[in-house]
């Protein structure tokens, strides 16, 4: 195999794992807290998973576990988009099968959950696994966003899982795709069939955490790559200083990945849109933010900046989602309508008598690119694509124009060029920091002890992580205690809750009480290249967000 | 200081630099060789550089030089630009400085050449330069794109160094500032004043090389940090499987960022400018070829893929090249005219009278997006902004119209979904790969040294780079050597010839002998980010064209 320098290298990389995974595999033995309760709602979440509501919590101690060694066949899955470790994860739920057991058998489940449904199946053998460890992206089996949803398609699942003789289902996706593995896991019970599932938190995004998931892995090696870039951007806009650097960052609603960047990097601004929600900030005041440290910087002759914008904002700003979701309700009504309208003109036009006078009014001040994409970009059910609305050209735009009145009005005196930028697919699948590849590896092996141990319902959980991996507290929790109720398309479904930033947390209130010199004065910090040989304190430390939050 | 940890530990670096430049620094004699000539029109050249031209090559030696010395006052400018190694040009320069002398001085200037010409300088000191050294960014001074011109900005040059009493002057420059170099140490001899001049060579493009220069610094870090994104991108394309991702790279003119990317990554394919050129592909050629490879790639159902698209290339594209020269002159003609017409038809109108009917043609199938760039984003000379226009959703626009009436003929099966992205920013102040910060150090060295033995007129000069440092050959190459006469803003200009993509060369031939499999088949390199600690084969390794040009 043809391969890079790095990737040789990197094989040879042996993850540090927490010490209770050390050792003889027999030697594992589960212990159970008390029975759990979910977050809210118990009652519904009850009678929808009457056999698996409220195991315990499971901790790993010390014991011998004969149990352990019997000969196992487990299916994985990797779901939803792409983080760094996936490959990890895989690995160390293998070698913990076939240190339990040599002739147990994994066998990956090809472009997400749809392998499962359509049965498309490859043994992950020692040799096919070997030149993945330690290595980014999903490519080993690939991954795919299908959702296990109808009864033809979980009925599909279980006859592949009986053809296959699995004794267990591994599912290593996000919030959604493991709320699947609880309902998988229900089913299976629901049926008589004694196929275990469990679940491993993914995503870069951040959004699932809770008391038991300290971080979802990927968010390390995302957060850093991104990073990265900020930091060389930063240090290229404080050496040419001309340039406004408007970043928008991949992260979906929540803006965990925006404010960590911020942690590491200090720009001169970051928008958090869980606070433009809560403060109902409009779009002409966040302009106005932007403008104001714009202007203070260019009294200090500083006409550069950097501003971090998380991908979701537009939902978050007030008139944006009234006007997204006016749009979205037209567009589903009187789609025909629309489409046969060519001119960008007459879609205004028409338009205007079909959504509210101030949702029209914001939408005839947009700058038309960004009109555009809200008018065209439209998924198959007629909905905005917000993930396609270049927000930071937006912003860019806004701001250019009330720069250029202020200026007029002779408060601003600076020149101003901005330039837009978009992160995301350059961080889902980079090497897996050191962080990322232990943990990822920790949570593989640990969902093999969770398997091992007759669990079905949980989702490994390793703790501490802010302390070196040989402290980290492994176990698994019952994925029942992270479900609410929620509304989606028309019905009341159960969800494993999204954590988004916390206002009152360490990570925000950091960010909060530095920000306002951030704004004005040249704080930047370049963090470099994610670095996976040097010394600890370059290779080794945890986010910012995850010191902050545990040490509370 | 608070900075970040990468930056604190690699002030630790140690660049290795020749062993020539090891030991007692009173040690090095420079030796010469033959007189030299330019490249091309050597009369006029002589004419213009009456005292300066025809210089021989100058190369360390082992031998006693007491001169090394004497007390000096030097200034150092970086100009143009940023290209990770800056600081540590700066840092080689010092510490040679202060060896020769320690009462020795040197004065940074601020904002690039526009900081001699105003007389903006700080002095460099120890405790100034320590935290930048290995660190990327022009920020120690700023740089700046003032070019010295008029004989008024050379009579300020010279007046603020003969305030400074300056003995030396180092540029640090791509081609135009050490041509501006090369006239500036012209000037100061004519004059009579003792000032030498000596220039450095920096651009991330990689255009500034010849026999004597084997690369500019800067290139190996830029490429690095742009190949570690697109081997990121193509691991998330690979592990995804749905979307084809069209990247754009920094590199003006040249296609060497592209192609070095594009070695080191293996991509479905990489557009190279000086191809386009030669050949007169056409752009429907172009889409052309792009659609072949989309199109044999879903034949396997892989409907992903990856695609490099240098920055210049739409001044390559024949008809691209003659629509925009007809704009220019248009806009240069009747610009008045042009910006009263406010509608982007009416424009489109008002240019069907003004440009030739093909030119015109041509203007209205271009995706609406880019053919305003063409109309709106303009110079101060009414020139279109070739850097600024999106070539990559040009490229993409074009290549989904094709692909949409490939699939109604029936030849193409499979889903397009197309993700455009530019780099550039992102690289230019990265801190140096071991490679840039070794040889940016053997650089300012030299320079020192040329100084110290009297020259002006020279480039500092590090050669045999694929070699381990120590190994590495230094001394000064006479600026004249480089150059020829061209045309520029309407009149023959002495200037250093830019080297472009050479299509017989050791790279061109690399990339054209793989490139139709990796058209086709999956045969993605994932580089990973740039290593500073780790083994020799993943932290010390220059480009793959520095090996393949030296080999050849």
């Amino acid at each position: 195999m043809d391969i890079s320098v790095l990737q040789k290298v990197r094989y040879g990389y042996t993850p540090k794992i927490p010490s209770i995974l050390e050792g003889e595999i027999a030697d594992i033995l589960v212990e159970f807290g008390q029975p759990t309760e979910a977050i809210a709602d118990r009652d519904a979440l009850k009678e929808i998973f009457k056999r698996s509501y409220g195991k315990p919590v499971a901790v790993f101690g010390r014991g011998r576990n004969e149990a352990i060694g019997r000969e196992l066949k487990v299916g994985v899955i990797l779901s939803g988009g792409q983080a760094p470790g996936g490959h990890n994860v895989i690995a160390g739920l293998f070698d913990g099968l076939k240190k339990g057991n040599p002739s147990s058998k994994l066998y990956g489940f090809l472009g997400g959950p749809g392998g499962l449904v359509d049965n498309k199946a490859v043994e992950l053998t020692a040799g096919k696994i070997e030149p993945y460890r330690n290595t980014g992206g999903f490519d080993i089996i690939g991954s795919g966003r299908t959702k296990i949803e109808t009864p033809q398609q979980f009925a599909a699942s279980l006859q592949t899982a009986k053809k296959l003789m699995l004794d267990a289902l591994v599912i290593i996706g996000g919030d959604d795709s493991n709320t699947n593995a609880a309902l998988l896991a229900e089913y299976f019970l629901e049926r008589g069939a004694s196929i275990q599932v469990i679940g491993c938190p993914k995503t870069i995004d951040g959004d699932l955490k809770n008391e038991h998931i300290e971080t979802s892995f990927g968010f390390d090696t995302a957060c850093k790559t991104f990073s990265e870039l900020i930091g060389n951007i930063q240090r290229d806009a404080n050496s040419a200083k001309k340039y406004w650097h408007f970043i928008r960052l991949m992260g979906r609603a929540a803006s965990h990945i925006a404010l960590e960047c911020a942690l590491q990097t200090r720009p001169n601004m970051c928008v958090i849109s869980e606070e433009v929600e809560e403060k109902e900030i409009s779009l002409t005041q966040l302009v106005e933010d932007i403008c104001n440290s714009v202007v203070k910087r260019a009294d200090n002759r500083e006409n550069f900046g950097v501003i971090l914008i998380p991908e979701g904002l537009v939902e978050f700003i007030p008139e944006m989602k009234k006007l997204i979701s006016e749009l979205n309700d037209v567009m589903a009504a009187k789609e025909d309508e629309f489409s046969k309208i060519t001119s960008f003109a007459g879609q205004l036009r028409w338009l205007s008598r079909k959504i509210s006078p101030v949702s029209y009014k914001l939408l005839e001040t947009l700058p038309p690119q960004i009109a555009g994409q809200l008018l065209l970009d439209r998924d198959p059910h007629g909905n905005v694509m917000v993930s396609r609305i270049d927000t930071e050209k937006l912003l860019m735009g806004m701001v250019e124009s009330r720069l250029a009145r202020l200026k007029e009005e002779g408060i601003y005196k600076g020149k101003f060029s901005p330039l837009g930028h978009f992160f995301g697919y350059e961080g889902r699948c980079a090497f897996p920091t050191n962080f990322d590849a232990d943990y990822c590896y920790s949570l593989g092996y640990s969902a093999f002890v969770l398997i091992a141990s007759g669990l079905t319902g949980y989702i490994a959980s390793v703790k501490n992580l802010a302390a070196p991996a040989s402290e980290w507290i492994a176990g698994g929790v019952p994925l029942t205690m992270m479900m609410n109720m929620e509304q989606r398309h028309g019905s009341k479904k159960p969800v494993i809750k999204k954590a988004l930033v916390d206002l009152e947390g360490g990570p925000f209130k950091a960010f909060d009480a530095a920000r306002d010199t951030w704004a004005v004065k040249t704080m930047f910090h370049y963090p470099g290249a994610i670095q996976y040989f040097g010394p600890a304190e370059v290779c080794d430390q945890p986010t910012k967000t995850l010191k902050l939050e545990l040490e509370q």
